[in-house]
């Protein structure tokens, strides 16, 4: 009997990218003013720590530090400390998981822990799959309590709640939730009679020789597709037709999530916004080989295999 | 030729969707601090009215009003204004669009205006769809600038810049986004011998004897598909496989993206989060239609078609 699930990929899309290995049962409806409380008092509980933009690594490449290891390091008594869930199954433990950020103040020994910058542990893979995938949702939510310690309807001083899920505001009552904003992401493919081409482009930033595909933040008021159609349109002057949804990736830089998409361009001619991309251009098939494998005589290249980019380039070279 | 976009249904599916035909051609790389200035200073501008959770709507169901009406009405003066964008060709003037908060403290005479709710006016068509999708994207934003006049990272009073696409901190330096949070919904499938069975629940502030799909606000460190597997678990304890995404939809109550998907139900057997279901079952195809079409026999009923949950339905219905 044909099913409504015929034709998707054997493989989740969504799955191969990067950061997306997370295995940690969230439990959300659960989350209460005791989570965290509950938590720390678990023989079983373990977490991932912080500070600033790098997460802590002990010998061996082990994220994980138990209760009395954090609170030695200075984690549990002066930073913010979040409940991320349960850890998946018994073998592990079983136990809950949490990610705490050490004040910048306190004194670490750095012979005993390595501080990692996340892109450089998705990109080495330093850590297993499954714990980038905490690491990526401990840093988010710890980086949106960073950054919003403050009502934004009153300006008043909030609470956290909820295990870290919520901030309360005591002086308005607003109850103010993390933020995650979809951005979307898309690889537009032109037909030609010579074979197809894709648009890349270069944001100034990018390491040399690096084009990757094109993305923005989604604004309230459209869909994925109209948003694909507008930001191809804004940043390189192609009009896009049909959408294809291919995968999404929690991007943990701060917090988006990357919706990406196949775009069927309608048009060639490139008028490239010159305030976000210093180039924009048409690549074909195999050009696009070269720059996966490294290899082109040029030497661009693609976005490295954690970034959803390189898995809708990848896609589209492979089918 | 085969193409990657073989196989995407002949009309897109967001296409349809309440609130999704917004044509205005927002130019988001042209916003700065002259933009709304400059907007209203352009004889072909239009605005959009709002006070509280109410569009304005003048005699004839027409929701634009002329800068000088709406000055008239008090919107310009004491007011939030931003820049949507500009209409979409040149049939309409091809001006600028606004959006713009009326204070509850103008007095606006009620013989002249009508204050509709956006979801009547959804539900009723009392504006086109164009004019909707554009009531939706002001809405979403106004309400943003009303519930974030200050500081998240500092606490002090930020100021409107960009045409109202961002808030700057005066005191800290930090700029605010807008924001759109992404909310999977998804309707889940169970193949039976006998025919297969979709999952739809029903939360207390329902209407009467309706029924919907689960849904739930994406977190950070998730995909959209590990998302739907989340919450169909937490709310119904099913067990979800295979996921394929739909269409989206922009629901400004008040700034979500609702991310439709098909779910492959694994298990059939439900353990209902009480918590956030009064009620959550297995239907039939059969009875779906009757949902569908208002009649059937127990009075249950289905979302309305602006709902992105009534279109979920139909689709597996229509197949």
């Amino acid at each position: 009997m044909p099913s409504f699930f015929d034709g998707l990929p054997e493989r989740e899309p969504s799955a191969d990218n990067g950061f997306a290995g997370n295995r940690i049962r969230r439990l959300s409806e659960q989350r209460n003013a005791q989570s965290v409380g509950s938590a720390l008092a678990d023989a079983d509980a373990r977490l991932y720590l912080f500070r600033g933009d790098k997460t802590l690594i002990k010998a061996g490449g082990n994220p994980l530090f138990a209760v009395g290891e954090a609170t030695a390091l200075g984690a549990v008594a002066t930073g913010i400390v979040v409940l991320l869930g349960w850890a998946d199954n018994a073998s592990n433990g079983g136990g809950p998981r949490l990610a705490a950020a050490i004040a910048e103040t306190v004194a670490i020994d750095e012979t005993r822990v390595a501080f990692t910058d996340l892109r450089t542990l998705a990109v080495t893979g330093g850590v297993s799959a499954e714990h980038l995938g905490a690491v990526a949702q401990g840093r988010a939510l710890l980086n949106w309590h960073m950054r919003h310690r403050f009502c934004a309807n009153c300006g008043a001083e909030t609470a956290i709640v909820a295990g870290g899920y919520r901030r309360d505001c005591p002086a308005c009552g607003v109850q103010h939730f993390p933020r995650t904003d979809p951005v979307v992401i898309m690889l537009a493919i032109a037909g030609r009679s010579d074979g197809e081409r894709v648009l890349l482009g270069r944001q100034p930033h990018f390491a040399p020789g690096m084009y990757s595909c094109l993305a923005g933040f989604m604004e309230a008021g459209e869909t994925i597709e109209d948003a694909v159609r507008r930001e191809t349109h804004e940043e390189a002057g192609i009009r896009i037709g049909r959408v294809r949804y291919h995968a999404s990736q929690p991007w943990p830089f701060p917090s988006s999530l990357m919706i990406g998409c196949h775009a069927e361009a309608l048009t060639s001619e490139i008028a490239r916004d010159e305030q976000e991309l210093e180039d924009c251009r048409w690549f074909s098939r195999d050009e696009l080989r070269l720059m996966l494998a490294g290899t082109h005589p040029d030497g661009i290249t693609a976005p490295p295999p954690i970034a959803i980019a390189n898995r809708l380039i990848a896609a589209w070279v492979e089918r």
